[in-house]
């Protein structure tokens, strides 16, 4: 009776440890077989390992795994496995889509637009002072938002930032024909221009690709309102980071909220930390929740051990 | 022709510098009389005076002009005019309702709750010692807001804060019957403590009401969840303010975000500059556009002088 042997599954990351995943899978199926490890070293038979759970894996590894059947990222982006030339692209490659994801995605992204639009960094920093200090009050529908990136989360944070009032715009590769009529949409390189041109704030929500790493460059900002606000929640490689410190000396940028970084975490000397226009947050923005990657890993394991198309599936070719 | 003459406006306050209303009156009517002041003493000939627009006025001052046809608050709130037992109780009394006011509200709102939330002051602060500190990440949907207050603001921030992924209640003093499904109510004196029980954040947005002053005290505070984060975006009354630092000290409260104090400026030598789990903003979370204001007052004054009632018009007896 081979369908009742327990999956075997391997946990590979390179960048977190994923201790904090054993319970959950544990919860759900007690007998499961579990490999955690930061290279193929530590993950015992391969021969057995027919599941791999993946957050920056060792380049090479899942080339490594012979009678490997899934490779899912326990995340929505796919870039950290991607960039891995010798993956096994016979074996399907999902992502987890988190409809939880979007609640603490929209909560940062709403903290970090108003911190800033509203002046909170100046009254946090009065009370040393005992200074009743009133800043200008701007009315969110004067300030305009533009979020590069309309999937799930880029669309879920633009209907939210128009709900509070701002005013909004959305720019995406292709043209999204179901936007809500609150949200001014731009498409393709061609309106690129237009689109920076009404960014007061501008967050980035764009998956990571081949066309979209460095999108953030010092040629963006000079695009931009003089002394916008950028905010980066899609992956730390869509900015050239030393494009920003020159653009925010130059006044092109004014501050800069940042949530993801080309490595993580930050090297304590990295010249980020110690200028007081950047806002760094250790990449908390938003997290899949361990019950979803456990359930979402197990059934597409489950599909494909029935020959149906596990879901999320990324097309490897175009990169999402 | 003496509907040609412009009116004469009085502009009482003994709070604020009302002069930054005269250009947005002097646009829409350029030949307007106004008088502007902290007594009547500023205000001319005071029989000329026709409607007076106020955000506390001197006490007294109001049964001191004749003609007075129109008492118009510049805000929401009309408790700091009421609190004059001499008002002329014949005079229409109104308020401002402006609804460009909610976004100043929401995104305040927003702020504050994920501020605390998504422990924003751990992040802000790491920074100095370059530490990448992750805080445990709490989605939206496992935090419960209640917000005691649900008129316009109140239930725009709680549809609001449910959007984001919050769960959400509400409390009013009656019931509400046209919820949406995402805000749990609760009314009446019966059901609060059912209500404070769900608060891991409680947001006043209360009305001031002889019955309200006083609503935020120890007694309440001693019904929420332990630790809970305390709001107050009402008006300063609503808190006791000496019932505060006890409760942060007995951890009923971890912290609590005000926007509004008793009085206004906070005094320097009062005694929450000093206490670094009270964030304090200088009653910045929103306000009347002064375009709003100006329409409004001259839209009242124009409807009562030909025997209609004017907009948003106050029952004094009820005191809202």
């Amino acid at each position: 009776m081979p369908n009742k042997v327990a999956p075997c599954i391997g946990l590979l990351s390179t960048a977190i440890n994923m201790d904090y995943l054993v319970k959950p899978f544990q919860r759900v199926m007690p007998e499961i077989d579990l490999r955690i490890g930061r290279a193929l070293a530590d993950l015992g038979n391969l021969d057995q390992i027919e599941a791999a759970v993946c957050w920056h894996p060792p380049q090479g590894a899942l080339a490594g795994l012979p009678n490997l059947r899934l490779m899912q990222s326990l995340a929505a982006g796919i870039e950290h496995m991607m960039i891995d030339s010798s993956l096994p692209r016979e074996v399907p490659l999902c992502r987890i889509v988190d409809p939880g994801m979007a609640g603490g995605m929209k909560a940062y992204v709403a903290w970090a637009v108003s911190h800033q639009q509203r002046f909170m960094p100046a009254y946090l920093s009065s009370r040393a002072e005992q200074k009743w200090l009133e800043q200008p009050i701007v009315a969110p529908r004067k300030h305009r938002v533009g979020i590069a990136g309309l999937g799930t989360l880029g669309l879920d944070c633009a209907t939210m930032l128009a709900n509070i009032g701002y005013s909004v715009s959305g720019w995406s590769r292709t043209e999204k024909l179901d936007l809500p009529s609150a949200i001014k949409g731009f498409h393709g390189a061609a309106q690129l221009g237009s689109f920076l041109a009404t960014c007061d704030t501008l967050i980035c929500l764009l998956p990571l690709t081949n066309q979209t790493k460095g999108f953030l460059s010092a040629e963006l900002f000079q695009q931009l309102p003089r002394g916008a606000h950028l905010i980066n929640v899609g992956r730390g490689d869509h900015l050239v980071e030393e494009d920003l410190i020159p653009a925010l000396d130059a006044g092109l940028l004014s501050v800069a909220t940042l949530d993801t970084f080309s490595h993580e975490p930050l090297p304590p000397q990295h010249p980020f930390w110690a200028d007081s226009r950047i806002v760094i947050t250790p990449h908390i923005a938003t997290r899949t929740e361990p019950e979803v990657i456990v359930r979402q890993t197990l059934q597409n394991l489950e599909m494909i051990k029935q020959n149906q198309v596990p879901a999320h599936q990324v097309d490897i070719k175009l990169g999402y």
